[in-house]
């Protein structure tokens, strides 16, 4: 058991930003010169250097310069077995499965392409400062395995689960729904909770599964209370109504998964879309999370996810963000601001009523743009209390997990270091309105050459070459 | 005079791949192992390496490995004076420009400044492969002085003109329509056709000109009818309103610049994001062109640029694509061509009749489809033929400008060598499907990372470091 310090300038969140709409910068916590203090991994004290370091005699002290040090950042839905194919070309979800994913999920079989697999996938992660995702993985618990094997190799904090499909892919590919309520049942005797992994119960998608495969997932939920359910919900017009076609005494999308018991805390349903605003009330109302994928909404055509309704005091959803590898084009969950932030802008221009006054929703409008705030807060504490692992990860709390990212404000495209010299010359910031600037800067301008070096449990395992 | 030789994979094109569906690949060309021969800055010979070797004996030739070679890219719109403020927060386009750009804009009074920028923003299209664009200065003679003196010292192709604004901008910002008229005289005069400078006669946009600065830009054209003229059109819905007040007597946005005589043959208009199906039509029949800047009409939110539409083979329109920096976040013109298959693909979605089985329309949906050849196309030979430069620049053909691009389709982000091992693995492309994959790969999961070099009138400028 060793103590060790970081000393830099540190910046999270303690709440919602979008609860404190005009002053957002009380949802945050910014220390110029800070101390995170961690003991065998976790985080035991945190606050100003000054005030800290007296109790701290003899504290072996790492101190970071010129980097803002935030906690790792949280991918709500990614796909570790898209890792290679990422930005396939040229179709919507659904043929884009049949012609690009399913054929390489399906290689994922064979133990040794799923192992090198999992180690391009969290060398990927690490090199973009994520360092919690909650993952997909194939039908085939091979995969399932080596995805645990390794993120239990490198202590990672990460949600999964094998993921059961029954219909509408490859036959090869498709699960019995006995063999995925007993093959799910082992991996989560296996793994749950083993280290820092925790198991996912993962239909893939109600366009993907009949009612006895969802029939085993409520069952295998009803068995394991404590574990997650992950799976996606409302991402394209054409699954949908494929959706609606299959379960005929479902009125909507959620509604499937509501019939089988699977929608309340710890459910998380990708994307999210097109639902309606009862959709939204209900999801609200349960518990149950959305995770917003603009990268991936954008890439596939899905269309543009409805930031400033789920954002809704009267209805608030849980979110999380994800990259969604490979419908998501990048690794970097930067990317995943950035694209939020356009999708949100796309968003507000809608609702001004300039284009249609009776649809004009001024305070929708404006909980649609992605300020710094909310932003970051969106891919660190807000995602992992989408996730509900906020008791264990998302900013510096003591107790929690040290798990955190060196970002280099000036990484980027050849533009980026001017650019910031409009908030800061030599000197790093010294005000929470800085940091804020210069936030939006490695979101907007920026890009994952921002991220210098990500730290697992208080151990550096990425630093930028 | 010199005479060298490049030898290496080359690729580029030799027709609009939209005119071949199906069959794009007979709109470009691909030597696996070619050689540009290279006269004083200008192609004298192009093929492959094998055929040409005999008729250059003694040739000095560079050998470029494990690369691709494509003309450089062209930025069709763009502006010099927001190198730095580029990725501002929180606006739309008018709250965005008074909040942001005219503060800056007016620095550029100040001459030194104005030429450290130039130095900034040229260093930046050098790294971002871009050898040429057409750019925005400001109201400030001084800016575009600055502006051409850099881009001659560096031997660049580019458009630009004193950019005129007398209405909605702080005070110090406006021009006299007269002084307008004298100081763009006099500045055609000092550069347009000096080196590769080229003049445009520059309305910054009808929303901030009167009748008068409009009557000065015509009485420009008339005089100096071998300029461009560069402006700004129907890119956001408020600013389209405050047009058609301003401008009682014209029906819509292009019917203002229509009636000063400005639209044809060399004309530009960026964006065209809410341009009516008879709008389209009249500029197709016109000649003149539009300016496809996804990433900006995205980040300010100013919606989805109907690229299936301006592609119409009934009602083609000429197009370049622009970054827009600073409305665009970024200087990469892949960046350009990620977000343009984004916006293609949220088209192809509104078109498909999964929606709104009224509005559908297979064939302009395919057409929102930016693949690979059309993407690269845009922005080498059709951003070209959208400025009326391609007898200049825009591919290899002996007799035009030596100015390209050296591409390393694995740089960019940690994933993505293992994504391209899909397409090539150790050889580099021998097909023209393999260089067509590379290429989609480098605009939809690398960046600029991928822009190894940059050469300009056959001297390399710009090297990754």
């Amino acid at each position: 058991m060793t103590t060790i310090g970081i000393r830099g300038a540190f910046f999270d969140f303690i709440d919602d930003p979008w609860k404190h709409i005009g002053a957002e910068h009380e949802a945050a916590r910014f220390h110029a010169d800070g101390l995170l203090v961690i003991d065998d991994g976790k985080i035991v004290d945190f606050g100003l250097y000054d005030h800290l370091s007296e109790r701290h005699r003899g504290l072996e002290i790492t101190t970071i310069r010129d980097r803002l040090i935030l906690p790792g950042f949280i991918d709500g839905h990614i796909h570790f077995p898209q890792t290679r194919v990422l930005g396939a070309f040229g179709q919507q979800l659904l043929p884009w499965l049949q012609v690009w994913v399913f054929p390489e999920e399906l290689k994922y079989r064979d133990r040794d392409y799923a192992r090198e697999a999992a180690g391009r996938f969290f060398d990927a992660l690490l090199a973009a400062g994520t360092t919690t995702c909650q993952t997909f993985t194939t039908s085939s618990p091979v995969s399932t395995e080596e995805l645990f094997e390794e993120s239990e190799r490198r202590n990672m904090r990460i949600i999964a689960g094998l993921t059961g499909i029954d219909r509408k892919a490859p036959a090869e590919m498709l699960n019995a729904p006995e063999g995925f309520y007993n093959e799910s049942k082992r991996l989560i005797e296996r793994y749950h909770r083993s280290g820092r992994s925790l198991y996912a119960i993962t239909p893939r998608f109600a366009y993907g599964a009949s009612s006895e495969l969802l029939a085993a997932c409520e069952r295998l939920k009803r068995e394991h209370p404590d574990c997650w359910v992950n799976t996606h919900i409302s991402e394209n017009p054409s699954e949908i109504r494929g959706v609606l076609a299959d379960h005929g005494d479902c009125t909507d999308y959620l509604g499937v998964y509501e019939k089988y018991g699977l929608v309340g805390p710890k459910f998380s349903g990708g994307h999210g879309v097109w639902l309606s605003d009862d959709e939204f009330r209900r999801l609200s109302k349960s518990g149950g999370a959305l995770t917003f994928c603009p990268c991936s909404n954008l890439f596939l055509g899905s269309g543009l996810f409805r930031l400033g309704r789920a954002t809704d005091p009267q209805a608030r959803v849980r979110l999380s963000w994800g990259t969604d590898i490979g419908g998501g084009n990048r690794f970097s969950l930067l990317h995943a601001l950035e694209e939020g932030y356009k999708v949100g802008m796309c968003n507000n221009t809608l609702l001004d009523g300039s284009i249609d006054p009776t649809r004009q929703d001024l305070a929708e409008a404006e909980r649609n743009k992605v300020s710094p705030y909310r932003g970051f807060w969106s891919i660190t504490l807000g995602g992992a209390q989408g996730l509900y692992i906020d008791d264990l990860v998302g900013n510096f709390q003591p107790g929690k997990e040290a798990d955190f990212v060196v970002l280099d404000w000036n990484g980027g495209q050849a533009a980026q270091a001017w650019h910031q010299s409009l908030v800061v010359e030599k000197e790093g910031p010294q005000t929470m309105e800085q940091v804020a600037n210069l936030l939006f800067g490695i979101m907007m301008v920026g890009d994952d050459r921002a991220v210098d070096e990500t730290w697992i449990m208080g151990k550096r395992l990425y630093k930028k070459g």
